[in-house]
Parts: structure tokens; C-alpha cells; sequence
């Protein structure tokens, strides 16, 4: 049916580079605007202008178009390293799909209400879109420890991710979104009091 | 149609008392089976074994009966005052309704992606749902404040919901249940450190 299908060979073009982030830029506006559960296939292959063969070609089902979506948002790969737990924090969360951007934000209320009634789901969104940003503010955290910024005693497992939950719970539950100056205000208030080692002339 | 439409003034029994509480289960038990957005009038009257014309005549539509059973949930309406900022918190989180409640967690998760897009639900939930929930920790937040445990500066609308918005994270995102240890270990480890004013002798 596809206008490329046309050669002798009836090879199906692979979806990719362009057409591939038009698909999932498509994902990303019916996620936001109708959830996880309520996305169909249908509803992205009309959005990107595409047959869903196309899209099925790719991927097997709406949870592993969603799920490549998500990754696609989680910004920078490489974990800052400023030498200071404040700026390494501020660049992870201000930067390109931190918590800051409203992509990411809408897309993480989006899934909540799938993550709690779609085991499969929730499993792999919580390794593959949870995980790799958990992993960078755990790595920003151990080295701020390994410089001894932070005071002894810390549970890191608990403290790296309270950043991103109180920001976080403010656009869910409040309504109010978040920027860089609240994430500023976040850090300066709570978590580096909480987490910095008392100056030596304390 | 109803049993009890046959007297002669085909008078209605208004729902009040245990029919009510029964209809608001139904409801909380179907909302965290589909969330909100694929909760209907319907399935909430199959659950509850009542007729949908019984739920019309109390509730006009399904997010007057959503919210009015959350309601029910946020527990008690009464501020704790034990004297003690940690123990005021520990007892308002830790009770009926409160974050380690799998009902308030559940319910929350099933209407979080709904409210990204429906501004009337979200408008009720925040007003009807959180309002009451943020108003006692920011009286608990007060109080202490005014007893002098607070150290100066802090802004309380950033710092009151922190220890709610770090608990409700771990349970959305990371999959870790919230219970009475974790909450007690986000107090000790961070919002404590972070707010109480520094012991005379320091």
C-alpha cells in the first residue's frame, strides 16, 4: 500500500531518522492529550500520517512505541560534573528533559494512572524512562560524597530522588508548574540543608 | 423501576448513611481498577449493585461522585498538636487517609493523568481533595514556626508539601510503597535537617 512498496523486491522501507522522530513526536501530543490507556495506534499513525503498518513494522505495540518516546526525552546521556552538588543538580533538572520541561512533566502524568493497574507496563517504564534519570542524580550524589560534600550518616537511595519528588508533586497535586528558579528555591531550602556536611567553621 | 418506587407518593429514597458509604466503595475499588478516565456511572452501579438512576439522584455526574469519594478518605479533620513538629507530621501522614495509605495513593495514581486534561476535575480535586490535606500540614508547619522549632527564611509553601511530594514519588515513579518507617526516614534525613532551627549549643 505504501508508495515506496512499489519495487520488484517489496522491501518495506525501515522506519527511521526523520519519519521515525515525526512517529514519535506524534506520540508524545496524543500521550499528553489522552493518556497511556486511551492512546491507540490508530490515534498515532493519523497524527504522524502514517499507515499503522508503518508503525507496526517498528514496533510490536503501543507499549514499546511509548516507552522508545519516553527515552527519547530523557536529554542529555552524560552526567554533569561542575565539582559542586548544586550546579551538577540544577543542570540535570534544568537541562533538556529534566523536570523542568514540560514534556517531561506531561508525559509522567500521562502514564501514572496506566503504571498502577498495567504491571508490564510499569515495569518497563521504571527501568527504561525511571531508571537512566535515577541513575544520573545517584551518580551527581556519589560524587558530591566522594568530594565530601555531604555530611555522614546520608541514605543516598533515599535522598537523590527527593529533588525530583517535590518538584514533581507540586505540578500533579498543586497545579503548579515547575521552573528553574523553583528547583533553585528547592535545593536552597531542603535539600542542601538537609544533605551538605556542616562547614568547618560551624 | 426501583423496588421501593412503589408507594403512592413515588417518593425516592434519598442515599444516605450505609447505601452511600457502599456506593462510595464501589467507586473507590472501580477507580483504582481503570482510573478516571475509563471510570463510568455504569460500572460504579454494576460494583455497587444499584440502580445508575440511584447514583443520578445523588451524584449529578461521575466527578461529583469521584470527588466525593475522595473525600471520605482524607481521614481526620483534625490538626495534630502533639507539641513536636516531627510527631505532629509522623501522625498526619501516618494516619487514615494519610500518604502510607494504599487507598490515598491508589486513588491518587488514578487521577493523575486525568488531570492533565480535564481542568474542571483537576480544579475540584486540588480544591476539594489536596486543599484540606495542604491546609493541615500547613498548619502543622505554623505551628511549629510559632513555637520557634523553624529556623528563620524558610518559605512554607515550598517546604510543607516536600515530605508528601518525596513519599507519593517513590510510590508513582520509583514502585516503592510509602509506610510509616520510610515516612519517618524522609523526615530524619531531610526535611528535618532542613527546617529545624539549630539547637542552642550548636
Amino acid at each position: 500500500m505504501s508508495p515506496t512498496d512499489t519495487d520488484t523486491q517489496v522491501q518495506r522501507p525501515r522506519v527511521e531518522g526523520e519519519r521515525e522522530q515525526e512517529i514519535l513526536d506524534a506520540t508524545m501530543a496524543v500521550l499528553a492529550e489522552v493518556g497511556y490507556d486511551r492512546l491507540t495506534m490508530d490515534a498515532v499513525a493519523a497524527r504522524a500520517k502514517a499507515s499503522k503498518a508503518t508503525l507496526y513494522r517498528r514496533w510490536s505495540n503501543k507499549e514499546t512505541l511509548v516507552i522508545d518516546a519516553l527515552r527519547r526525552l530523557k536529554g542529555q546521556s552524560e552526567v554533569p560534573d561542575t565539582g559542586s552538588l548544586r550546579e551538577d543538580l540544577l543542570s540535570s533538572y534544568c537541562g533538556a528533559g529534566g523536570v523542568t520541561s514540560p514534556e517531561a512533566t506531561d508525559s509522567f502524568m500521562a502514564v501514572i494512572t496506566a503504571i498502577a493497574h498495567d504491571e508490564e507496563f510499569a515495569t518497563a517504564f521504571r527501568r527504561d524512562v525511571v531508571g537512566p534519570k535515577s541513575e544520573t542524580t545517584r551518580q551527581i550524589f556519589e560524587r558530591a560524597r566522594d568530594r565530601g560534600e555531604l555530611r555522614d550518616g546520608l541514605d543516598l537511595d533515599l535522598v537523590s530522588p527527593a529533588l525530583a519528588g517535590i518538584v514533581l508533586h507540586r505540578k500533579f497535586m498543586i497545579g503548579l508548574p515547575p521552573d528553574p528558579d523553583t528547583v533553585a528555591a528547592v535545593l536552597d531550602q531542603i535539600i542542601l540543608p538537609a544533605v551538605l556536611a556542616p562547614t568547618p567553621d560551624a
